[in-house]
């Protein structure tokens, strides 16, 4: 089965709002194992949209549009794909209730342009939108082709896509997917591509890297008729990359929902471990990736964004002869800044970081890009240095990174 | 003028890396007065490439490609570029130096697959890539119609394009182009769009809102023959924008380099003012954010995360008591927490925020969406009662936004 994404607004041809559906369909579809040829962005017009709706048809066998389903003037995605497709809309009684129902629910008036929301072929499938007024709708054009509309904002498209667009292709396709998504720390998108490339062919099951800064996750997808079989053809593939990858591997679930702040906070509720951070270049950034979990409250207490020497000593006690002797940045000061936290906190654990993000403050002893992560237990002090490359952020969100994963490390090598 | 944007590239249509290029494409292409109809994507398959070249090319003036310039077979833009048009690459000595540089800077051999990435038709402007191996290319058809390749690596194509895309079409435009960047907090979309939507024509010069969440930004543009000239066009459009918004604008600028953060901190900087924070919901995102601003460092001297209770009463001193008394989100303790804050880092200002990000720990009393900002100064504590909508991450984004914009006013308010 081959689809094609057509997203429709003026709005994206201008670059006032980020394309974020495009990417979220495409690596959708991918992991449906639908084949995916052709991405578009039209604007608002209807002559150039039907000349699209043409040639998307022509390739494809499922359209997918993006946007231009509300109630004003602008929004042509409907009318259309209805000419384009030699039909006529009519006004649907469920979607009118539908809609209805959703300004009943907002406690706000329903004006008349709002009806044109509910107008669709009369073969329309109708999907429903609990988070916004415009129903998604499949329009088939009676050769197995069909065009599926979904709204433009992100978090309408999302679950209408998960819950009735993807079981519908599922249901189409008459086969089953099992995935793994395989989440790896330490070992960069060159090394993990050189160790894997004969397992990343195009079949089934077929290997996937998806790459963000610091970080590779692989996604391995099988389809076959039962669940059975998806997961026998899985199997052997995951337990390869296992034996290859070792202990870079940090994550393996069924759901692309994995992160090393989840990771870490796992590791620490599992034990029922507490922690605290003492921060100094990232000014916050661990702690407020660490908050972003859902159960941190059960593990971080709080934590120090010391980003002057003032602050590393006045909230820290790290002693000022200690700073002169041998920098903020430093091997000492790591271990200086994780153990004061620890005490002031009476936590487990306490990670500490302190270096240089630049573009300023390097020197030929610290140039920009080092990094010092001090970790703290009962058992005493230990420090990590690093040299990281790049530009200000990158430098910060490398080292939450790391961050992230001595806390992970030190919880499992934790004993009660 | 008119202009086409093809990304090419599998792994775009995978959804395994995010099309950032496109969308600044799209808006370095709309603030130089470029009309842009169609952004399409495609894979790394000649013959679908050379489809969508002729197809942009009937369509378009300036097709702008991205990606697959690079050294390996899957690399075909330009030589599917060259067929389309007829012609020939031919190894191009200028071109050669550069790659050969590159790899000489790198301290790299050079294997002879990189010389793929010299070749060029003969009548190819070259463009320098000094962040990568692969040149960049403006290719003229011999009508006036061009294509453009750029290197997929935003990090490659960013400065390409602002450096020698950008200068070429306003040369080739013969006009001027003056903008100024006006940025927003304290309005919603749909309030700035209905106090400017007669303002916002087509025509030049022009007015375009850009949203994030919970900020709106204004981009005017107006182009001439001489930059005076568009300066006049401009100035009456940017006064009438101040008069109709004015106090929710927080600042405006020739570039797009805006933030509440950078506004916070000028605001400080500018008086000599230091600064703490002390965040319960927000788990050190507020400072992070801060920190993020050049020039954060005069300001900030460091932060409190006191994600528990315990942590409001041993980092702030905060008083058992009183969190009994009115509970942890609360106009006392958002007070409590400021001035705590504040005594314990000798600062000028302190900002607080307590509150419930959800989804769990709602009350009746103080439901999800209720956060507290609290602000100290040596005049005493004032709060603010938030109640905002979203998810986890919605309600502390803007809960961020919200504290940021407390210490630009606190700043602003301070009397020295």
């Amino acid at each position: 089965m081959t689809a094609e994404i057509l997203c429709v607004g003026t709005e994206l041809l201008m670059g006032q709002i980020e394309n974020t559906n495009a990417q979220f369909l495409s690596r959708g579809l991918s992991a449906l194992g639908v084949s995916l040829y052709h991405q578009t962005v039209v604007g608002d017009n209807a002559s150039r949209l039907e000349d699209a709706y043409r040639l998307a048809l022509g390739r494809a066998d499922v359209v997918i549009t993006t946007g231009g389903l509300g109630p004003t003037m602008d929004d042509i995605t409907k009318s259309v794909a209805a000419k384009a497709l030699g039909k006529e809309l009519v006004l649907r009684p469920e979607a009118e209730k539908m809609v209805q129902d959703r300004f009943a629910r907002l406690g706000l008036p329903m004006t008349k342009n709002n009806f044109r929301q509910a107008m669709f072929t009369k073969d329309t499938i109708i999907l429903k939108n609990p988070n916004g007024t415009a129903p998604g709708a499949i329009v088939p054009r009676g050769d197995g082709k069909v065009i599926v509309h979904l709204p433009g904002p992100p978090v309408e498209l999302r679950p209408m896509f998960d819950n009735y667009v993807a079981p519908y292709l599922k249901a189409r396709s008459g086969l089953v997917l099992q995935s793994r998504y395989i989440r790896i720390f330490g070992m960069g998108e060159s090394q993990v591509d050189e160790l894997l490339s004969d397992l990343e062919t195009g079949g089934n099951p077929t290997l996937s890297p998806y790459c963000s800064l610091g970080e590779v996750m692989l996604r391995a997808t099988a389809q076959a008729e039962t669940m059975e079989a998806a997961e026998a053809l899985l199997h052997p593939l995951v337990e390869k990359v296992k034996r290859r990858l070792c202990q870079v591997i940090y994550m393996i679930s069924p759901e692309d929902d994995g992160s090393l702040g989840k990771a870490a906070v796992k590791a620490m509720a599992e034990k029922g471990l507490t922690c605290t951070l003492a921060e100094s270049l990232t000014g916050g950034m661990t702690s407020a990736a660490l908050v972003g979990v859902p159960g941190a409250s059960a593990v971080l207490k709080g934590s120090f964004v010391t980003y002057t020497e003032e602050a590393k000593h006045d909230m820290l006690g790290v002693s000022k002869e200690l700073i002169e002797k041998h920098g903020v940045v430093s091997h000492d000061c790591a271990r200086a800044m994780a153990k004061g936290a620890r005490e002031k906190m009476h936590t487990h654990l306490a990670v500490s970081m302190t270096g240089v993000a630049g573009p300023g403050g390097g020197t030929a002893k610290t140039p920009v890009g080092t990094v010092f992560i001090g970790v703290s237990t009962k058992s005493g002090e230990e420090s990590y240095e690093l040299h990281l490359v790049g530009d200000r952020q990158r430098v910060r969100t490398l080292t939450v990174l790391h961050a992230l994963n001595h806390l992970r490390l030190a919880a499992i090598d934790f004993h009660i």
